[in-house]
């Protein structure tokens, strides 16, 4: 693995994304000045911007250009953007921290943090139906349907039914299938879907890399908010303990944990072998998720 | 007017979405049952389903089939009810009833009504994606930009921005041609896009009356709010009031505010001369509009 190259490589589709989301914001006569700002701050205070690098190098893996890939990739960001603001209010997690940066409901207020994630994920919608792709029916309905009540909040609302209860292994991957893996898949679908139609095998394959990677993504994240430390991290470690939520390493113990999401990157890696050299992008993406350290 | 045919229209095209929007949960294995059930609570608790109303009549108007008006209907219907879900939130309007109903947090908790509404914004563009309509992405671009910061929830900012304020009837106009008129005029406008393009002049001339009507629909609910009583309105009435909210009635006085909306009808009105004869439904509309007493 060309380690240099990868770091470079991810570097330069996170500042692209970034560029096409602040663009979002330019020389506009915003309506509602506060709401505006809120939503900046919701979704320009740094991130992994994880998912629009997926959409980036699924989406070059089957030949499409980076310029039909960032509507799709800026939506799918902005999903993930709104589901955080969300997700982090008082009445949910209740976080006061968010990637270093004050929660949007502490910043501003909860009533403005309820409307910027709702105007998040309007945008979301906005940004993919201003490209007009001849695909645009399937790549919106691989986002509407990743993200709503069959995916990611359908998720959402299976963790606030788990907190405090006993889910086996089982019941923690269908919760993270739907909370975090729906968007994940959608993602490198989305990506997909821009360069080819859906009945290209190679879709089938990378949705089977994703669908592994979502779930080793997720037990990564569970390890670290044991191992991580809160600056490293960003957020407060040790947050899903104290809440009493159900994890990986609690469930399966550290190095279980471990162990199956490696497990996990083998199933990705094997997934790719359609795409041939066109997936090795994709593949040092699945290594470099879980040996991050936030 | 013949009221009757009138009211049997009105009757028919709300039990035609109705039956939309139940469709949408039927035969469903849902991932997850509480929010399901929460997001049923807040769209199919009754409601005078004006906005569907809209795109039918519009749509008719200008020779739509019905059927390809269901899903922009049930579309614009379900981002209506999901701005009442989080609007009646406590730290939003904090409303207990909703259509003589209790309102989504308190049938259910705060959490689940924030996803509730989360996921019912998502179903409404995933509604309108499965429809493919041949004009999808002007569609799609229609419903996104009135129900985002440029439109329903930039509205919603500024009102609780001037909560406590003093605007004057220019700033509440602005306020209300996001908040309530920018999903009106879309109702009408996604009507007309499923039936001809928007270069077609009746198109234009549609907009000037959804503009109208949008506004003396709005004065007439302040008015509502005022002179109505709870049982009929089916929420309390003298809230505005209550909480200071700045209304048409208090600034140009009860008599100022009817004849307002009685301006604004006559305007909308003049705005359909172009659609002759096919206009008249909706001319029909405009004036129940004002004279409904809930």
């Amino acid at each position: 693995m060309n380690t240099d190259a990868f770091t470079a490589r991810l570097a330069a589709a996170r500042t692209r994304v970034d560029a096409c989301l602040a663009h979002l914001f330019d020389a506009r006569q915003a309506s509602a000045i506060r709401l505006e700002s809120a939503m900046r701050h919701g979704l320009l205070v740094g991130g992994k911007r994880l998912r629009p690098v997926l959409v980036y190098l699924a989406g070059r893996a089957l030949g499409a250009a980076d310029e039909a890939l960032d509507a799709p990739a800026a939506a799918v960001e902005l999903i993930h953007a709104y589901s955080l603001v969300h997700d982090d209010l008082p009445a949910m997690d209740d976080d006061d921290l968010r990637r270093g940066q004050p929660t949007v409901h502490r910043a501003y207020d909860e009533a403005t943090a309820i409307l910027a994630g709702d105007a998040l994920q309007t945008l979301a919608f906005e940004v993919l139906a201003r490209a007009e792709h001849p695909r645009l029916p399937a790549l919106m309905l691989t986002l509407a349907r990743a993200a709503g009540r069959d995916g990611m909040v359908g998720g959402q609302a299976l963790d606030l039914a788990a907190v405090g209860g006993h889910p086996d292994v089982e019941a923690l991957a269908t919760m993270h299938a739907h909370k975090t893996g729906a968007l994940i898949r959608a993602a490198v679908r989305m990506g997909a879907l821009t360069a080819v139609d859906e009945h290209d095998p190679r879709v089938a394959a990378l949705d089977a890399y994703a669908q592994a990677l979502g779930l080793a993504f997720q037990i990564h994240d569970d390890i670290l908010d044991v191992t991580g430390d809160t600056r490293t991290l960003g957020k407060a470690s040790g947050a899903d303990a104290a809440r009493d939520k159900p994890t990986y390493p609690s469930l399966l113990g550290l190095e279980g944990a471990r162990s199956r999401s490696q497990e996990l990157v083998e199933e990705a890696l094997a997934a790719l072998d359609p795409l041939g050299e066109a997936g090795l992008p994709l593949a040092e993406l699945a290594r470099y998720m879980i040996e991050r350290d936030h």
